[in-house]
């Protein structure tokens, strides 16, 4: 293939593109962002710049992201032996300290770092922040009797600052701690304050960065993948224990979004190069896409 | 290469694109449009494309276009001879009118609607609209005592209307005939217009969509194509004769951007699909980029 | 009278005035611009200076304007016998290519430029422009199985251009072609146009310059003119036959504006110098008014 | 004359007023309101009427308005005998509360309901609204050794209120009386207030509504009318005693607004029914223009 | 107790505003300003002060004032013996005229000025002004058949003219005179007007500053004062003669407010110094409180 | 003191803060939080209260805090050896992603939490968020060649995102730590941190909470108390070695800001509760005032 014929193909694919950036200009996409993907540093650099373009093409992006293995890392360095119920960390007081300072004292800032370093103009938040997330504490009759401690639930969004930021052209990146009443921090599933936010947002799209290409009709079996899923189905799937541990929290929180009536979620391997790019301008879509029934 | 295989690649150019269009957005392109390129459907179908995706991915296209052959033909199909003077047309009373008519009233609004269709909103106008260009008749004195007749030459350029629609979010579409203080309705260059036009806006790049694939050191021999000129370099590439009759009034009119501090001015292949594109989106460029010294 | 009591008449003039503007400030009207008083340049260049007037006493004026003697001149010189059927000039593509450049290319301009030269600043427009005008073809059922070919009905009006060109002080000026939705395009009728915007916009008064004093109840019988006529009543007399050919479009516009809320619609006489002032800065007016039942 | 005809020349006059109307729209006049036709209800209600008119043809109207003679019936009714020197009022402390009372409470309300009356939303306001004008006590130095008592200069003008009015569309009524720092009230010179008030907001005419036609050359000889006068001239004027007591002080105020920038001062007949409309509305003007040199 | 005891105790007393202030801010509240605090030099400098600093913590104070002394005295100095009926003023047309020049034209300015003075920027207006209040005669069925002349009650509120004021910074000064259909001077009740602008607005407070320290229970026994009252109640106490003459205008005000909304209604001492902040910051607040029921 | 005695003296106390609410209404204070005042709870809370009555009153406040303490704790519990060369952390990478976390992670979110519980609404940041500190390694030429690691200065101010968030209400907390351009984490002194804002900002107080009372003449001898003092003269006093180390960066910080325009700086001691409002709403203020020679 000669220079000028390559210069062509890629001046294509970008003609190409053009449907999807009409279709989606203007709207709000609520990326959840975790896993593999946050880890490796090529794949992260990777994620980093495709959400600086999905801001450039004219998607309002809002990252919500975890942080699971570097909390764990750092409390054993403290001595603390991490232990989750219900795949929830349980919690004691120093734990959701260390929580919020790795989540949004290193991970979160990074990420700004990073987006700012692509071009991306980035803000960190955590709940917080202009009280953008109040919460309280998960009751021990929602897990079995067990009292899971400083972990806690999303009682409301405040979405205004959201709304500041991204329409000064910011990208926000939430960290999921906040506080509750008496002003304990508490420790949040990121999965669940994605889908918060999204609900709050009445976003366009709901999109989990995973480590798995979606959900499979048999478990670890990439053939069996399952490309639309509706929102009854994906109950029955969680019932009849095809949908398991790790992703649970994520169907959930797809779920609730779809209830506020966001149209669209998605759950996409993070690990594939690009695959939110991949995701948005095709066609087809990759991954698992659950919709309203 | 696999299905899989083929999206990532696409998504890779998508992501390749990311530092041109921060580079460029916000800013404003004025976009000659004519020649061959306009007269091919399948050609145009690209062109109007293109410009549509310019404008979703953040930068301010302005597009000012010609239409000689149009106006050739309805002045033969209503008895008229075509006489050309310095690569200017005579141009009666009649013929003025008949210029306005194809350009305002065929050319144009085709494009408007191409662009509207491929989600662009466009808004046609031309010189006497919003009083956009100011024109008086050339001088015999500067025809070599040749009277054109009723052929202009742009004295101001109101730009408002611009800035409204372009704020706006349309793309204004601009036909090269106006009026002088007599209320005659003049027939201008509309490589002069478009120079005009860009030098008034202090536009970021003014690109002429021609016939060739630039300027050539040897005419006609494609292999010689020059990259980049000084405009110094270029007014004596004219003196010497290398730059030759239809280029003539592009390479001036770039000038006359560049001397009012345009920074970059472009001489490209529109026949060549998504020209605009490969300049913009490539470190090299295409064509023949003329800089101030 | 001496100069003074001249002056003071004048003056007492313009004070007389007063309650009108303040009744009319800040209201919208659409005006039908057509007939005599297009083509006498005496009686243009006073509706024009009439309709800057408007606008510098807060009036919001829009106008539409027509095209009929010209179109047919081009389409004769041109070798086209023109045709009609049910007062709808039967329209081929090569018609509906001549009607557009005669309205865009050559009247519209035409009436913008006179309109600058008075102060008034006009943009001129027309149903492809920022896709004001969706129309579709009208179907044979509809014509008495005639098919007039190219020839369309409104089906939708975007007005935001309209509402962005005049809040920003600018006349928009709209002649009525547009396409379809395969891109054909399409000859409409500027009576029903002008009705169209006049019921999307809202506004306060449709008035429609023509070439006779108004709807007489004895055809051709000045002396039994019509002040004002209701809905019901209008209908009526286009049953029994009295409103005649040329007149039915306008009166059905009126319609079709009052059915959409529109408060009040004139038929008034354009050959008839500043008949437009005399409409609106008078408590009688002049011409027919037909008014919601 | 047949009605017909009557209302086509009512349409020519109001027609002819098109250019002053383009010619001052949009511009700040400060309007001396004072003399007989304060006193006169007809001239009054004329008066009143004109004004409204110009803010409807969108001229922006400030008013500034006097009050002698109903200052010195008041006085006279609670027994105090008016005493004048240099043509301005011995104003003891009782004196300056007749004077605010008369002018801000009864004059100004009245001027402010009545162009209330009549369609134009006015705001009475004096020298302490919002600080508009901040005085201090004329040394006696000024006046011969004079202690004149509580009359006041202008020593600032503060016009953020008057812009916050009339860009909301308000007519800003002007009565004149102040304070001074330690908190008196001050009786102002309303015809240097208006020159004051002129010369702060850079306006385009200043016009005084006076009891005869203009400056005459020979003292009560209104054949020897001068139209135009140079500053310069003015002040020679003043010098040779030909422009006597009562112009003074608007002649100075002329003066005074053309050297701050104001482009033409008027002293008019507010007497003759509708002066200003006169002079606005005519390319000669009436009574006496003051211009710079 | 040291100066540096003193400075901390002042800090706290600041700080311990603080809940109050983020209560109230941000809302309107209407004062009706009168009585001995508008007399005495002293109280009324606190009063003045104290309303400029809730406007500087945020609250965004209408001011409404009377004026009755001042209007007897001056009435009573150019010869006329003051009348009351049902608590009201007779009004013939002369003493129409005086109420508008003391109230306007004497203590609003008086009011205005020291706002100023104090930091405030005040305008002041009467219902005159920019058609604030709409007014008509009291109509002689409504006061046992006796005629009060020229005494109005209000009609209609315009109260667009206090929004742009307080929303630019300005503190309204309103003092109660107005105008009715046919142009007559009405002299309004002060206390009615704060109840019809407190309506109007739908303020979160109407204060009224009284010479008594609110509602007794025992009339003139201050050791029964009524802290809080039901509208209910209130209206039984008038029935019952325990709300005297001079207190039932002001009750009646506040039982029209109550039943537009507002919440809060208030009659303190204005006697008392600072009796307005204590009413604001402090949880009891003082005088008698009137709420709906 | 009687109930309403007490009550009284409240009252005077807010009525005498006036003018100070007045003079710095709408106006930017830059103020270091830390030492003492942000370890003891009691303390804290009445320095977050006090912020947020600041705000309330009209002033903008931006916090910039410090966190030594507890970031030497966590050093020390993950093993790691605190060391200071020049008063300044001598920082590894693993101690820079320390100190953020600390700092980002903790301190600043426990400052906005506590912000936002009274009612303050405030946002954290660090230097990296939306760029707004771009720094670079100290060299070892500016620490007598002794390498600091990962310790920076500031080399640039980005303030739009302290403007965006201040005009919106929000009270931005800023921690300091940002990245250089190679990406690496880097350690901030918070002193500077707040003088380089404060300059960028133009702000109108620069103000120090540290844990004594000021500048002392003789070092720790309370009653040599430096009231006021001129830049050249802390320069001096540097010299002099009477500036003690832990003041130093303060008092360097000072300088910078007054040398950028900033008119006032001031230590005071944040161990005194109300401090902060006992320098702002005094005359005379407290601790130590450092202005521009």
């Amino acid at each position: 293939m000669t220079f000028s014929d390559e210069l062509r193909e890629r001046a294509e694919v970008l003609a190409e593109a053009l449907p999807y950036i009409q279709k989606f200009y203007g709207k709000v996409f609520v990326i959840k962002y975790g896993g593999k993907a946050m880890v490796d540093d090529e794949l992260k650099r990777i994620v980093i710049q495709d959400i600086v373009l999905l801001r450039y093409v004219g998607i309002v992006p809002i990252v919500v992201h975890g942080g699971g293995p570097e909390i764990t890392e750092l409390m054993q360095r403290l001595g603390k032996q991490p232990k989750f119920v219900c795949g929830l960390r349980v919690t004691d007081e120093e734990t959701a300290e260390i929580v919020e300072m790795v989540l949004a004292g290193k991970i979160n800032k990074e990420l700004v770092d990073l987006l700012n370093r692509f071009g991306g103009m980035a803000v960190g938040l955590n709940g917080k922040d202009a009280n953008l997330l109040r919460a309280s504490k998960i009751p021990p009759e929602k897990t079995g009797g067990f009292d899971l401690g400083f972990v806690g639930e999303v009682e409301e969004v405040n979405p205004s600052i959201l709304h500041l930021l991204s329409s000064a052209g910011y990208i926000p990146v939430v960290s999921s701690t906040s506080s509750d009443e008496e002003g304990n921090t508490l420790n949040l599933n990121a999965d669940h304050v994605a889908g918060k936010i999204a609900a709050a947002l009445q976003c366009t799209k709901l999109i989990f960065l995973t480590d798995v290409s979606g959900i499979y009709l048999t478990p670890n079996e990439p053939t069996t993948l399952i490309s639309v899923l509706k929102a009854s189905e994906a109950k029955e799937l969680i019932n009849l224990g095809v949908i398991d541990k790790g992703m649970i929290p994520k169907v959930e929180a797809c779920l609730e979004a779809l209830s506020a009536g966001v149209p669209q979620t998605h759950i996409i391997n993070g690990a594939m190069p690009h695959s939110l790019l991949m995701e948005i301008f095709t066609d087809k879509g990759i991954g698992t896409m659950i919709v309203a029934d």
